[in-house]
């Protein structure tokens, strides 16, 4: 049998909140004494802030946003460096001992610019080739828990700004050859539920026959339909299990005790 | 007989610069295929024009900059996220496994906030207490260069602003338990110079009696004095040489070929 790891994904209203983040963080570390960790943060609202801060207007298309030439250079400063500094500083001062990494360090993630489709140019987006299993292994089996930034590299000395979602489950995927692997996506809800607006209405599992079914009664909130989807893809991808659950008990969320189970039988 | 290793510090006027910051780590990639190499990078003027852009005054006593919280902010994104990326991302264009780490990663450069003396308190500085060897050894092993930048932590939960020549020497000094370490200042001079204006005036190799007389005669650059007396520090705690010289011959540097070679013999 593989020994277990865990490759989990905070949201970014979870980074923006000191205190939640602080509470996430002490489970972690508690968790990090007898689990293999690995943390995936997102990049909340702090780069929107610091781009204002700095007079540049950030794109959007269709909800997305362009990676120009200055917001690269944001992300990569808040993401790679404040966000990621801060939260390995505060796990180590929990007495988890950490290291930050951005995709090039090590290689450990690397991607391609994103390919232009249509008349949308990403920019300086970045689209996940592959995550370097042996270097986080490494890591991890030296008990140090690992914590990714957003941020990739294509190996031709650039960086790019990559989809925090993507990069777990690229993760959980590649750990998959050396590990069982769990991939908790955790965030402000209670899991994949009935009623957007009401977090007691958490579906606690869904197998694919569940999925199908929930989404031909249209009982889904379509915003959870692409996660779902990355979820099944990452089980179909040798990944055990996904989990989707708050943030705030993230131990019932390890255990199956909280959240939305997925699993693909 | 240990192995040799090599800590590189580059100054800020290498950082700032793009195309000497590209030959620099060119070189530094071609070395990296048969030794052991840590970089350790300093700040450039980068932080402080961010600090402008957003409004942010930079407090300077006696010509040292105070890191208030804000500074500290700054400085973490710049240092440990902008500059630290981009030079690991070219690195690995280059073929030069790398990977970049302040020093709360993986804990591997502890430090304390400086005590205020007098009416002197300079704010979110650190004073480096212990470099994590046994972490830094494992990756010069797997044959990965690792790139410092000057931001430390106090295993606390505080990340602080941390001279990078200190870094340098202290990671030298800690390397030397287990590799006979060069450690090498690399800046814009051709090395430590008889007259300051004139990059021919190298004074090749300096001693613990060839540097009395050259104080005696007032022969050496004021400026130049702590660094010198911080290099005859690390040779006194373990570190083989050191190296002061121009970061556009790095490999004469390493060879001996260049700059000012400072021995304690």
């Amino acid at each position: 049998m593989m020994p277990t790891a865990f490759v989990i994904k905070i949201g970014g209203n979870i980074v923006d909140d000191d205190k939640k983040l602080d509470a996430f963080l002490q489970s972690f570390a508690t968790l990090h004494s007898n689990h293999l960790l690995v943390l995936v943060h997102g990049g909340g609202k702090l780069a929107t802030k610091l781009a204002e801060r700095m007079g540049i207007t950030q794109q959007m298309v269709e909800g997305r946003r362009i990676t120009d030439a200055e917001t690269l250079k944001i992300v990569t400063m808040v993401y790679a460096g404040y966000i990621n500094k801060n939260i390995v500083a505060r796990l180590q001062a929990s007495g988890c001992n950490a290291i930050g990494l951005s995709g090039a360090d090590g290689n450990a993630i690397l991607a391609h610019k994103r390919i232009v489709s249509g008349n949308t140019d990403y920019g300086f987006a970045g689209d996940v080739d592959t995550v370097n299993t042996p270097l986080l292994a490494n890591l991890l089996e030296q008990h140090i828990a690992v914590v990714l930034a957003p941020i990739t590299h294509d190996k031709k000395g650039q960086l790019l700004n990559t989809n925090a979602d993507t990069i777990a489950q690229e993760t959980a995927k590649a750990l998959s050859r050396v590990y069982d692997v769990t991939l908790v996506y955790s965030f402000e809800k209670s899991g994949v539920l009935l009623d957007a607006n009401d977090n007691t209405t958490v579906i606690p599992t869904i197998n694919p026959a569940s999925y199908q079914q929930l989404k031909d009664e249209q009982k889904i909130f379509a915003g959870m339909i692409p996660k779902l989807d990355n979820a099944f893809s990452a089980l179909n991808n040798g990944v055990k299990k996904v989990v989707i659950g708050n943030a705030e008990v993230l131990k019932q969320l390890l255990n199956g005790e909280a959240g939305t189970t997925i699993i693909n039988e």
